[in-house]
């Protein structure tokens, strides 16, 4: 008769009922909300998975030496872009929650598309202004060309709409040029350039990683088309903030959206340094598109749960992160 | 030996290229806004069929009664509420251009119903007020009820995208509640009230007539769910101007978007007489989702143009109106 050890597993949240039964049938469960700190290193002491929101209220930096036993960390959040790399010891496996995220993400890419594509962000009610205007005349979309960064499971779902609803041709980027699910072409990242002439739309939907970051500059912005439209949903620190100021600027025509802002060193901050949110051509949310919503959260941490279980029953989890990406 | 007498078809604008050259081939055309004030009554006399925007820049009231030859009017609009029937011999058939903006309308349909949706039209950085106010808190559209009032040309294609896009249920209304393409359910509009209570979103894509006019009041408006989006892209009229702006004002979470207004008695005015355009849950664009942009014009010129065609070569035309709707 061999003694299986029960696992110990930490969430840094409170979960949701169903997701803490879920988990209890593979291991013991600890929210970490819930134990004062006094109590805290005893328990992170005998943690093997820790599932995640590691950044504000749960100070990985701080705590990763006092989980001698940890094997996995599983993110509730689909970018992994903020974690503390250096300090996690090389032997700790991590997987992201990429995909979660990605039907309400999705939603909101196609509401700023459409906004900006009709001019809602304009609240004029003087007609003649609104149709003369580059900042805000109506575009059609049915049958134009729709570049996606990315065809992950948000940059997928973008795409499907794209051609479902408005019978787009759908181009896609991604590292190697992989075909995609939805997508007409993809192209390798290092020919970004040849297709950017002809994206009359053009998502933003990496993560970010080393090689993604500043990938949007004034070069390939001034290739995008006079009146392309452009949405970032995956993380600021893609686009250049100073570059698309400068290009926002001169070209009236050429409107961005985003969901995402820049982090100038604490974290994304939603106040961006350039007046960005006084140019008619720059329409801005302030990062709610996903996980903010508590109904989507709250999904998105049972499809955390559910992937570190398939690592307990010794399955193979999804979306393992490649620390090579971050480091 | 027969002699055909080629018919006279005069236009109230100029027409595009292609339009003039397809048209001259089966009638002598004029376009009248060519033809001096002098000249138009020996001209009118002899028309036969009259293509118009029979709004503003041409007054059909006035002229009517020096076309004693007039056979067919074909109206560019796709609205022919606004035409003076009492004045139109009824000898005289009319043809309207139902259709010819179902593509861009319904793009702004969504564009309209994504940014209420989305709260997109709250333009605040303040992610908790932007998060818990009703008015603009974010909220899923996939998999959830859509009903549209009126299964023509914008309606079947508004439904088709919320299918397509969205994988949306989608309830139809028409006069006999005969089905129609892409709808889930249909209804006849003598049980409107039995559905309003499913419609997470309705749009309104009717003909404005005097069966619809005023369809939309206090009553109906409460019978939606607590968090119901609406969007009206027909003609104002269709909704009660002072119930809409009480119930908007007692209900927060109701939000409702606009691209027509109300007439007041000298056409849509663009400034609502009740405070609508200050809720934070309306939202208003200046009529611009359809021939107000030239592109679009011109395309829907030529379907009328191909329209008034059908009924020179003897074939059947599109769209005949029955005046007992209007009058």
């Amino acid at each position: 008769m061999t003694l299986v050890m029960a696992k110990v597993a930490a969430s840094t949240i409170k979960l949701p009922g169903e997701g803490k039964e879920l988990l209890a049938k593979y291991a013991e469960v600890y929210e970490l909300a819930d134990v004062g700190e006094a109590e805290l290193p005893n328990i992170l002491s005998r943690v093997n998975v820790l599932l995640c929101w590691c950044g504000g209220e749960f100070n990985l930096t701080k705590w990763i030496r006092a989980m001698p036993n940890l094997e996995v960390i599983q993110t509730f959040s689909a970018g992994v872009d903020h974690l503390p790399y250096a300090q996690i010891p090389s032997n700790i496996r991590i997987f992201s929650n990429a995909g979660a995220y990605s039907l309400p993400v999705a939603e909101h890419t196609w509401s700023l598309i459409l906004t900006l594509a009709k001019g809602v962000h304009s609240r004029l009610m003087d007609r003649d202004r609104y149709l003369n205007d580059p900042a805000y005349s109506p575009r059609q979309l049915t049958g134009k060309s729709l570049l996606v960064l990315g065809t992950g499971g948000i940059g997928t779902e973008v795409a499907r709409i794209g051609k479902a609803a408005f019978n787009m041709r759908t181009m896609g980027v991604n590292r190697s040029g992989r075909p995609a699910a939805y997508f007409d072409e993809t192209y390798p990242v290092s020919r970004l350039r040849e297709v950017l002439p002809r994206a009359n739309v053009m998502v933003i939907a990496l993560p970010l990683t080393k090689h993604t970051r500043g990938l949007i500059g004034e070069a390939e912005l001034n290739l995008l088309p006079e009146d392309a439209i452009v949405v970032n949903v995956a993380r600021g620190d893609i686009v250049k903030e100073d570059d698309l100021y400068r290009v926002l600027t001169v070209r009236r025509g050429l409107r961005y959206g985003t969901d995402v802002f820049w982090d100038y060193g604490s974290g994304e901050s939603l106040n961006p340094r350039t007046g960005l949110l006084n140019l008619p051509n720059f329409l801005g949310t302030p990062h709610i598109a996903g996980g903010a919503q508590p109904e989507v959260a709250r999904r998105a941490v049972l499809m955390a749960v559910e992937n570190t279980v398939r690592y307990l029953r010794g399955e193979r989890p999804l979306n393992e992160v490649d620390r090579g990406d971050y480091v």
